[in-house]
């Protein structure tokens, strides 16, 4: 039916995460036909990243450049560090705007399902910028998953050591929760971590 | 947050249909973390396309080549015509497999409200293609909408002039569906176009 460059477009699209077969094709359509508006700025775009792309060497944050636009701010609170463990943790956090300090992306989770083990993450790293002083605070914002809280356990146990506050996320009542559609785990978390009112 | 080329990115990917923001977020996230396998042949499968895209003078497809792959191909029945709204709509049947011969597109459907007039859709192009003879049987492929079915017959009308057979897509139940959750509408369709069993 299409040719081979329109196939192997769709394909392409097809492999990113939220766009299957049928939507890939449909963006491939949307594409073929607002050439100008969608598919030149599209174009662009990827060619400016994939020629600029770079993982900072400092947090493992991905930006267009090392250090990335996190690190190099000198306007961020250098004594905060917040651990997370993936990019897209980072960003989401970023688009927060709440956290003013820095970042270290570990890279992953401790999981021995998935045999991830500490020293493939990037937890040495992350000590040697503790060992290298400066930082007062290290927010362990890894999720709130089994392998998420055994990784800021671990890393916790590895940095209690240096004289440094070390903090994790509070847990508790989504924004808009509501007891009846929460899971018991939830429910438990937000009723032991209760606080008094006012 | 993340720099000025990867914002750009996020937005184009934004665009696509199926995609919101923060789809197109996670979908950036995949591209930069999968630079080789994701990234490259992604923006390879866009670069191609976009030297290559051409628009198929004969029946209005998007296609790498002019004429398309259809028009060009031997093997389709060139006595059958099936005329389509839309590239997708025509992409849609050639997946059925089913439609031997080939295609012509609208470029859209008669709209009183947006006003798309005869005059805006590739009327007068499918009249000299019926004109110019060879063709035994005209499908009118519009879809199953007042403005499909207005499209349809306005064209039925204007080759009723040619020694062509003039057809439509039928319509009725479609494969799974209850009568349940079925509109009145296509209800209504199905029950006039009974047909004896067996």
């Amino acid at each position: 039916m299409a040719s081979q460059e329109i196939e192997a477009l769709t394909q392409a699209l097809a492999k990113l995460p939220g766009l299957g077969p049928r939507s890939a094709r449909r963006a491939v359509l949307h594409l073929l036909k607002k050439r100008e508006v969608a598919l030149s700025p599209l174009l662009a775009a990827l060619t400016a990243v994939k020629e600029k792309l770079a993982t900072c060497a400092t947090c493992g944050n991905v930006d267009t450049t090392d250090p990335c636009g996190v690190c190099a701010d000198p306007r961020r609170d250098q004594r905060a560090l917040c651990v997370v463990e993936e990019v897209a943790d980072l960003w989401a956090l970023e688009r927060s705007r709440l956290f003013p300090g820095r970042f270290h992306v570990l890279g992953g989770r401790l999981s021995a399902l998935e045999g991830v083990r500490p020293e493939n993450l990037s937890i040495d790293a992350l000590i040697r910028r503790i060992a290298a002083g400066g930082i007062d605070e290290v927010v362990l914002a890894t999720n709130a998953t089994l392998e998420g809280h055994s990784t800021a356990h671990y890393i916790a146990e590895r940095i209690e050591r240096f004289p440094v506050r070390v903090t994790q996320l509070a847990h508790g009542l989504p924004v808009g929760g509501e007891l009846d559609y929460l899971d018991e785990g939830t429910l438990a978390q937000a009723l032991r971590a209760r606080r008094p009112v006012g």
